[in-house]
């Protein structure tokens, strides 16, 4: 690497959800000088495209206004992307299809852009300024709404042939399961995502009339959120930490048959539900180490991820800082 | 790459089971240049040792005899082995514990010597001179007794942090499932392999007198084969055809799985199984169209290896080929 790690060179790293846009300006070892958050006009494919470009635009011109030299754009975005094409195939909470993202910021922009998936950037944020760093073999998975992942292996992230590799959510673990929001019956995502936990808190909350959760939402499932449940679980409720175990149940089985398949040294777990991750942890290395072949389970490290909030913007960098330093600019 | 590819240079491979084992020299081709197959003394640790020296030894000989020009040794043998240490921890069907395989050929044979895990092996072996010769991106899948697996990402092989990657057998599939070999339930192995074919053979058979299962083989399960259930099959006899579309519908789950992990372009079956792949390929397609995201699952090829019998070979040759290339000489 011939690169100058002395000048004030920096990536703009986006962010793109569906609810708001993150863009932070972020430099070679991870630091974010530079920030702005806008609300994501998601319904109105056109207005959330005229809004992503002039929020990058001002970024840039923001960092030059500070002195800072902007070497590329990285985003990340939540949907099926192809990566080589910089295509944006289809996102599950914008109302954009079939989007040449990466060519109409780059112009826009003037600069290199690089778009990727917000899971496997935010796999590659990990091992660029996260829980990862300096691991070369580790799995990802970030667990929300929905679960969706990425895999290092030898120091480099599996992207695969499309570019969509990692979709760990969509593992099914029991053919007959819950109905997936993919349309299929027993995936991981099904199983262990925050959806699934209010499932299941609603569910055993419905049952038990004793219990915290039950006198708190009585049986209005709209009443049950992630933070309801995480809640009543922090304060010893039976419904919801019943709800955490089965999820920890489901997530432990995930982990395992990752284990198996990669063979990481680490596992890292995000997104909103890492934040009740302790509520889960003790669960998932238990079925860890009861329900994986020993031999393969055993020295792997099962941890939240450092990153919280800024995994979207800091993987988004990481996807920037990486495809400057190993592809032609485009 | 410098090396002179019109010399006659040649790998030893070798490929260790536990009824036998297969040496040959091969050149970088993939070309079988020499071939001798001897019996494993599988259950005497010490005796299968000094067969297997001695098989080596012999082989060098008789290379240098041909005026062949032996350049390494690679060894492919069943069991978790710790790769870069050239350590066999465990072998399923041989009294092997802890065995330091490679440095003991290296010493006997004066060459650098390569160890891996037979189905990692065989996957490299599709890779060097087989179905997925030039795809970069693939997951292989052998079927037999058990089922164990390896994936290309980026034109790598996955070994894995310890070098155990690749174990699709033991990917839970259905929690309340049969019971595996590992100990654990519902594992891909328990469900698609020869052994979960051949179970549910003689279940479907002892329920149905008519078939030409039972006339064939009444309720005696050991007389029951893959052959016999393969031969049915073939005739039409529902049993089997039932046997290999239980099978066939686990192994479409087992490879959507692999699909939405890995987004190989191409999947490839090998192992004693893919012998009657005809008679599991339609109905594997069948299920990994309908059960897999259609935008993920629906432009990979999934195809019978190419190598056949030669898989543990080549395999070996593929590891040796690589090891030379890619390491300092051990």
């Amino acid at each position: 690497m011939t690169r100058d790690t002395t000048s004030r060179g920096c990536v703009l790293a986006l962010d793109v959800g569906g609810t708001k846009m993150s863009l932070a300006a972020v430099d070679r070892q991870g630091g974010i000088l530079h920030r702005n958050v806008i609300a994501s006009p998601a319904r109105d494919p056109e207005k959330m495209l005229s809004s992503l470009l002039n929020l990058v635009s001002g970024g840039v011109e923001s960092c030059r206004a500070a002195g800072l030299e902007v070497e590329a754009v990285g985003i990340a975005a939540a949907g099926f992307i192809l990566q080589q094409d910089g295509l944006l195939l289809e996102s599950p909470n914008i109302a954009w299809s079939m989007v040449p993202l990466r060519d109409l910021v780059a112009k826009a922009a003037g600069l290199p852009v690089f778009l990727e998936n917000d899971a496997t950037a935010a796999a590659a944020g990990e091992h660029f300024a996260g829980a990862a760093r300096g691991v070369n073999d580790f799995v990802y998975l970030t667990m929300g709404t929905g679960i969706g992942g990425g895999a290092f292996t030898g120091g480099r992230i599996n992207r695969g042939y499309r570019g969509t590799a990692g979709e760990f959510g969509h593992m099914t673990l029991d053919p007959t399961g819950p109905m997936c929001g993919c349309g299929r019956r027993g995936c991981l995502e099904a199983l262990a995502s925050g959806t699934a936990l209010r499932r299941d808190a609603v569910r055993l909350a419905s049952r038990d009339p004793g219990s915290l959760l039950y006198r708190q939402c009585g049986i209005d499932p709209a009443a049950v959120t992630g933070e309801t449940v995480s809640d009543a679980a922090e304060r010893g409720d039976r419904a919801a930490l019943g709800a955490f175990d089965n999820v920890g149940y489901y997530l432990g089985l995930g982990i395992v048959n990752l284990v198996h398949i990669f063979d990481p040294e680490m596992v890292v777990l995000g997104g909103g539900m890492a934040g009740s991750g302790h509520l889960l942890m003790d669960n998932v290395r238990r079925v860890v180490a009861e329900r994986g072949i020993s031999c393969l389970v055993r020295d792997v490290t099962i941890i939240i991820s450092a990153l919280g909030g800024d995994a979207g913007v800091i993987g988004a960098a990481a996807t920037a800082w990486e495809g400057i330093e190993n592809e032609p600019a485009k």
